[in-house]
């Protein structure tokens, strides 16, 4: 039987402050100590005292131009009708017996202690007579024309930079200029970040394959560039197995040389979670369960010092962070940043925010802190915030999220429709700049997206998969700026019309379309059931895997089956749904459906066999408005691509034939 | 007679298209090719390819929760009042023989063939009788439970990442998790940096002390940070000698093993500016000189592959950059940047903006693109953008600017109050957080920046010296917070009120005593003018420097000459103005000046002696409204801070006896 440990539910920023309080308590609550390098290497880097000028900048009078140094007293009466001749002098001896000396100056040039002004080069006209040669000018200077005043940028004791202050590239010229070859700055905070799992692999040696049960570790990696990010000093351990002993020796290891230990995973509470009986027994358990989500089995304690560790060192703070990567990831947000930006005497890190809408209805549990990661995008004049998939680890929801949405505890959630106020993770110019498509699902939308990255650079295509249903009733909503749509009308047995005239009335309506494209049964290799037509969907001992109601694949076998005399309820795994034709595939890949209607592109990606069964076209359904926007041009230009168009022709069973042809229907 | 060629002056846009031109002409404009690099090393790095999903992640059915998988259909009638029992297996044998197998599962772990959810450990009990070891549950579960299907988070093929992106820490995690060790990105542009001149001394070897027209070269400091920010990798050159053949060297070799080459400076048109001679013979000379302000003498061109070159390479464009600090900064942003994008498959980069109301008039030469350096503030609900010093050698005016205000060629120039666009330097939450300090300068207002900094982490005191009275001008145009100020009422011989009455009339205003000071001559060491008192400044022989008019320093000067019947014109130099104590001191130290009168701290800054006159208090002039707000409060805590009263009281002339006391008045 396994040994269990429920978890606490220690709220947020209680766990927050018994963290600093512990580490207020062993003088860890700080900035790091300092250290001086050369100003050369330390962009990025924060300086730990004030910096005061060493030396004024200019530390003597400069020239400011290329030209003349002269007495500007020397100048007065030049006019444009009299011209006044100044002598060219070399030496300070010569400029004492010149009536009017000039001495040719460039920019930076010290300027001769006799002189007060600088005339441009310009200004002036080279003259060679009986005494010799000179210039004329036609204009009086004023004293101090053109001369830079010792200590015009810097005076030394000034102070140049305060503490604290995050090094960019021209402060290092500030600093070398007020005469500083070197910055006193804070030391980057060093941190230990160990994998342990005995089912883990290192992302190196996966690529040879992988056994059920086999997990690629990538925490670490996420781990180590978040700290990076933050200024710290990452190492990353080699994996550790789940054995106490391994563990223990790891984390003491790590705390005679690491400011910080980061953990991952074994914080849960499983029979295989050690990360809290190590630390107990190494130190300090601070907590064990935090009342957020997702990310709820965080462990924060304190390793004491190894009393028979070489160098002796304080205690170090351990995080054990949770094995689910979103919850790691985000781990590294509530809890380290911080951490690191206060050794470095830093606020901690405060995105930019955004006020949106949210689209859809968000249940939160109770008594957690809910970080929901939501898409973001701006239609008309409206900006949406769209729920990501929820699953802690789904770690592309956190590549797509554009930013998070924090429900605090004790909400019950939030209507759509509510207000809420996005941390972004992008510039938010980048929202605007986001073509949202909402609506059904088709592998060349991927091939867009990747185009558009391409080829019109900063344009973004966010793409959420409802169905073709679910689309029309998005863009009714004003929620997206174009949806793909597949539907088969049973009526007249033509595809998408009906639909957009009973979903969208009123309105001036474009469908442009994308692909032509081939729909059929998705079976295993060598298709064992031998499934060729509609009607074997109810052969006995045949379990199908569907997509969502509102799919346009949905309706169209429906319709199918209804032509051939078949009821749902004849179907065994009618209601199994899946969101997409690839999850279609990895269904019937894995072995839990024996077939699934949906692309042939899908049954190519995992090497399944396809039977196809029709041919159907793929439409983008946009008001007329977005068809005519600059927003929109760019794919639209794609269509006619040439690249993008034997791009889609290279996957298995799309038709090009009238990609680009756009329809117009005032409904 | 020094040789002089005239610059042009190409319009910007014009100068980047011909770049640009002449790039696209050898197949230059466009990514640089691209290379494949562990993922562990990626961050930061930008996707070149489109990079698709080897594996399905998970790649099997897992187990989402702690606990026993099972068969949701042996499940069917469990309820709180009616337990149902399952036998715990380890083997697909014994689950066979079993009648309700359950067997345990780590979150992570493969579902058993056989089983098709999960059941959470919490919500079993453990149970063991006859039939042996067994759990059991109180109510039934769903087919799916608690398991993460394969592909749930990424299907095999499908996107993962679009090109042309820029790795973040959860971009290696989705990479590494798809089954990618390796990713492939554009390689980081290599830039050599030739910093030319032979009156530069390296920042690391000045330190020992410099001559006059000796100048630091810090450029290259600036230009290497800046390039490495922006994705590429520098190469600082040695300085290079004002030597036409040393030059061409220099360029030829950084030629063969870099991909773009900026020479700093020799740019211009002067009699040492070799840098266009070299770029026409070597290559092609594109432009020279670019109508922008600061920054006109860029060179931009290519230079021609090396016939005698042991590596083939292709031309190599060269970028001419002016020497001046800012000048070379912002050649930097304009030419650099946006090269160095292309190559790596970005937009140029677009600064956040903000719109402020500009208050002071901007005169900008007509025909140049004018980039004005400006301080950025929110008092109140309004956002005041004031430009700062606009000398290209001034580089504190960059490190000091919160944005750049771009006022466009043939406009001439703006009027106080206009509203302006400021493309920011930093992120717009920083602006709410400083705190504008305009009026009189005092040496503490630099201390108490610094503490500021330290203490309070996140805020920020930006100060503009204009003099006392200026300060009080611009506290009634609601522009500052606060501002220091130190005005002698000539009537009543007291500090600051009958100013503050008529200046800022009809409201609650609150005094606030920074520091007593003691104010007198600065004179050069051993006071050779033997200066004593005021009536001193009236010597043969003696020219002072003065402060600007509204300066509280020149009205005390008047206010005590005028005592001892001594007229401005009876004055030599009382017409030479400087905006700042130190700036004073500079101009005794350079011998400019033989006295000016200021605060001991500035003649002891720059080694000067002082001869004290009279003892004065600087006060900080706010309204009520500000003295109560949030924001001024970690400044007015700072007045009663030991460490901050301690350093003042270190700097010479200051009595912080009265600090921190406050007077309020009903104006």
């Amino acid at each position: 039987m396994k040994r269990h440990v429920y978890l606490e539910d220690i709220p947020l920023a209680e766990a927050q402050r018994a963290l600093r309080q512990a580490l207020e308590a062993v003088g860890l609550w700080q900035p790091l100590a300092a250290e001086t390098i050369l100003v050369a290497e330390a962009h990025g880097r924060i300086t730990a005292t004030a910096v005061w000028a060493k030396l004024s900048s200019p530390h003597y009078h400069a020239s400011a131009m290329d030209g003349f140094a002269l007495r500007a007293q020397d100048s007065a009466g030049a006019a444009e009708t009299h011209p006044v001749r100044f002598t060219l002098v070399d030496s300070p001896e010569d400029a004492e017996r010149a009536r009017r000396p000039a001495q040719a100056v460039n920019t930076g040039h010290p300027l001769p202690a006799w002189a007060n002004a600088v005339v441009m080069i310009e200004h002036t006209q080279a003259v060679s007579d009986e005494a010799g040669p000179g210039i004329e000018i036609r204009a009086a200077l004023p004293p101090w024309q053109h001369v830079r005043p010792m200590g015009e940028d810097m005076v030394a004791t000034e102070l140049v930079l305060p503490a604290n202050h995050k090094l960019r590239p021209v402060d290092l010229g500030a600093l070398a200029g007020s005469g500083h070859a070197t910055v006193t700055v804070y030391r980057r905070p060093s941190v230990a970040i160990i994998p342990t799992g005995s089912e883990l692999v290192a992302a190196e040696t996966a690529v040879s394959g992988l056994a059920p049960g086999q997990i690629i570790e990538y925490n670490s990696l996420v781990l180590a560039a978040q700290v990076a990010e933050w200024g710290g000093a990452p190492t990353r351990w080699p994996i550790v197995a789940d054995d106490l002993a391994a563990i223990k020796t790891a984390v003491q290891q790590a705390a005679q040389t690491h400011d910080l230990i980061l953990i991952n995973a074994g914080s849960s509470a499983g029979s295989e979670d050690y990360t809290a009986h190590v630390v107990r027994e190494l130190g300090q358990l601070l907590v064990h369960g935090v009342a957020v989500r997702p990310g709820h089995p965080v462990i924060l304690g304190l390793i004491a010092p190894h009393a028979a560790s070489p160098t002796p060192h304080s205690p170090v703070p351990i995080i054990g962070v949770p094995g689910y990567p979103v919850s790691a990831a985000l781990t590294g947000e509530i809890f380290v940043e911080p951490l690191l930006a206060r050794w470095q005497g830093q606020p901690p890190y405060e995105p930019p925010t955004l006020q949106a809408t949210l689209t859809r209805k968000l249940n939160s549990p109770t008594g957690d802190d809910d970080f929901v990661r939501v898409a973001v995008g701006q239609v008309g004049d409206r900006v949406l915030a769209t729920p990501l998939n929820r699953g802690a680890g789904v770690i592309t929801s956190l590549v797509r999220a554009d930013g998070l949405v924090r429900v605090p505890r004790f909400s019950e959630g939030l209507n759509a429709g509510t207000a809420v106020t996005v941390h972004l993770y992008r510039p938010p110019r980048d929202i605007e700049r986001t073509l949202v498509a909402i609506g059904s699902h088709d592998l060349t939308l991927d091939l867009l997206a990747q185009f558009l990255a391409e080829k019109a650079a900063g344009l973004r295509l966010s793409s959420a998969n409802v169905g073709s249903l679910g689309g029309l009733m998005a863009l009714r909503r004003g929620e997206s700026h174009f949806g793909g749509c597949h539907l088969l009308d049973p009526d007249s047995g033509t595809y998408n019309d009906s639909y957009v005239r009973r979903y969208l009335p009123g309105q001036e309506i474009v469908l442009v379309t994308l692909v032509g494209r081939e729909q059929g049964w998705i079976v295993p290799p060598g298709n064992p059931r031998g499934l060729a037509d509609w009607a074997d969907a109810a052969q006995a001992g045949v379990r199908i895997v569907n997509r969502q109601r509102g799919a346009g694949t949905r309706v169209l076998l429906e319709y199918e089956l209804g032509q051939r005399g078949i009821q749902p309820g004849d179907v065994a795994g009618y209601d199994h749904e899946e969101y997409t034709h690839l999850a279609v595939a990895a269904a019937v890949a894995s072995g839990t459906a024996a077939a699934g209607l949906g692309i042939q592109a899908a049954a190519r990606a995992l090497q399944l066999d396809f039977v196809p069964l029709t041919h159907e076209r793929y439409e983008l359904v946009m008001t007329l408005a977005t068809y005519e926007s600059d927003l929109l041009r760019p794919l639209l230009e794609l269509l006619h691509d040439e690249a993008f168009r034997t791009a889609v022709t290279a996957l298995p069973g799309y038709d090009i034939t009238h990609m680009g042809e756009t329809r117009r229907m005032t409904t």
